[in-house]
């Protein structure tokens, strides 16, 4: 697949087997960013024990910063090789987010293949280019657009991937495949059992519908400042539950929540019948599985939550809705009381999930 | 002028009063980052102590960190405006590598207007949309590239420039004049004692044929993987003659040496005429206003600084040299001892300048 960006064009590429990665960083000089646990799961048999020029990265978002960054871009400084170093990274979200920044700042640009090990990097952030870095208590505050040059997905990561961690990444691909509508339903209730079971065919089906769905958006809105902001549908109460859950919950589970939210506010507006919103809501009670308690939190916060979200640039609340026919359409009316409303509804839905 | 990016389109505008500083930021969030010099001279005549949200920067090397750029992102984080802030600076080049990063890195990206206050700002740095930073002893280690939406230029402001500052800016206006062959020289010769004498409408015509060549080579190579490096005539001397000076030699100045240096390697190689060296020599003469001593300074130390500048990617050493006709060339096979035996001569020629 190849994606068209202001900066260059690149490429994703669907592998089957793990042992792609052996030819990687050959005949050229390479530098290694690996996530740990990929390390020590995969090291021996991807030849990774073997670089001397790596740098194990602790994938927390406690690390998410700029020291990291600084550290690593110390370490690079080290080589011989400058500008024309090779940068190539393997793990989640948190490994491409601190990894695209160095590849960014370190001598105005290198090249960066990256390969994502999580189904949620793969079925969405590897493309768009977007890097973030928290700063003190603002999660994501810094970041620029800087895509890899190329993008290796293998399905065969995700099977050491934690239940927790794997229905978090099905958060996101059901998302998409909402986005395409009707058709994207039935196809989603077809499938959801192989999905859960990660039958890998199935999965690198579903990787590729989501990607093509993102590719038409940042290929129109690179930057972000238009059509792009659909990708927000259910972001906006998706990260004000990952927020005030202390990011307990994690971010694709919080979007099938911010999901359910958002279906049941376009639910009350008129804009979706009740059976479409039943069905996505049987699809994710499958894939959430958390027992968090939202319902401690108060309505308060929650909203004070969507209100500190960086998209949120007037005094009004906005976000993305389903309306007829599932379309997407920005509303910069949302009512507190609605949005509170949605979250009681939630509440509900996640205590019927529990008792289930 | 209209400079086309792969970011966006962006244009410099040239102004012939102070006074439509007093225009920007009207009406709209905007947030000003404003060199203390500058604030200190200028501030009551451009209204800018009434303005309550800005941040004042000693435009100093030793500042130019990730650490005045996250404190600058994080004072502005207390705006209720988030994407939706415009970001006004008005300093030199220091001031714009820092607010450049701040643009870039907030909220991955927002609305930038640049106002050069120096000579060298105007007619090299303010297009291209580089921006730096220091990180512990490596300078200008890391940095993107984000051009400013808009950039104004009024030579008004150069007035204040102290005669080091303003001559070290000259050293550039002279290399791109010199670049454009025969006919910029000429140029050159007649109007060097009017540009030395700060005449407005000369310095602005000046900074307008500079900006002109180098729109030509940021838009064919916005990221300087290519031709751009053309624009690096003489900086590979330059910047080890800024280097092994320890900064006390300011940029501009150390270009126009580069300049001797690289010319005399060129005379030496057969490529360029006796007389072509010796005028573009007179011209420097005139503006390198330094009386530090580089034969203090080793051969070793000026070579390894110029093996360690981020483009010297090989284990060979690479130049811009002028060929034939004031042509440019990028050569991967400079010799050490012909590098040597240039700055031997470029000491020299800074002695005949100081008895002269």
């Amino acid at each position: 697949m190849i994606i068209q960006s202001h900066f260059k064009q690149y490429q994703v590429h669907f592998k089957d087997e793990l042992d792609f990665v052996l030819g990687l960083g050959k005949n050229e000089p390479a530098y290694w960013i690996v996530d740990r646990n990929i390390y020590d799961l995969y090291g021996q048999q991807l030849g990774l024990t073997h670089l001397d020029k790596k740098y194990l990265i602790d994938a927390i978002e406690e690390n998410k910063t700029m020291d990291t960054v600084l550290e690593i871009c110390e370490a690079m400084t080290e080589l011989s090789a400058k500008r024309n170093i090779h940068l190539i990274s393997i793990g989640g979200g948190i490994t491409q987010d601190i990894t695209g920044l160095v590849a960014n700042l370190l001598y105005r640009g290198i090249r960066w293949t990256f390969i994502p090990t999580t189904l949620l990097a793969a079925c969405d952030s590897c493309i768009g280019g977007k890097t973030s870095l928290n700063y003190k208590e603002y999660k994501n505050l810094l970041g620029t657009f800087y895509p890899p040059d190329d993008i290796f997905i293998c399905p065969s990561f995700f099977h050491t991937l934690t239940k927790r961690d794997f229905q978090s990444g099905l958060g996101e691909v059901v998302k998409f495949n909402i986005m395409y509508g009707k058709e994207g339903i039935d196809r989603i209730e077809r499938d959801i059992t192989d999905l859960l079971n990660r039958k890998e065919d199935i999965i690198s089906q579903y990787v590729r519908q989501s990607l093509e769905f993102k590719k038409q958006y940042i290929e129109k809105d690179e930057f972000d400042r238009g059509i792009r902001i659909h990708l927000n549908f259910a972001h906006t109460f998706g990260h004000a539950i990952e927020k005030v859950s202390g990011y307990e919950i994690p971010h694709g589970t919080a979007v099938a929540m911010g999901t359910v939210v958002a279906n049941d506010i376009s639910f009350q507006r008129g804009y979706l019948s009740e059976e479409t919103v039943k069905r996505i809501r049987q699809i994710m009670q499958k894939i959430i599985n958390i027992s968090f308690d939202l319902s401690a939190i108060s309505s308060r916060e929650l909203i004070g939550a969507i209100r500190k979200d960086k998209k949120q640039t007037g005094d009004f609340l906005r976000g993305v809705l389903f309306t007829e026919n599932l379309e997407l359409e920005v509303f910069d009316d949302l009512l507190e009381n609605e949005i509170i409303q949605a979250f009681v509804h939630l509440n509900h839905f996640l205590r019927e999930g529990a008792e289930a």
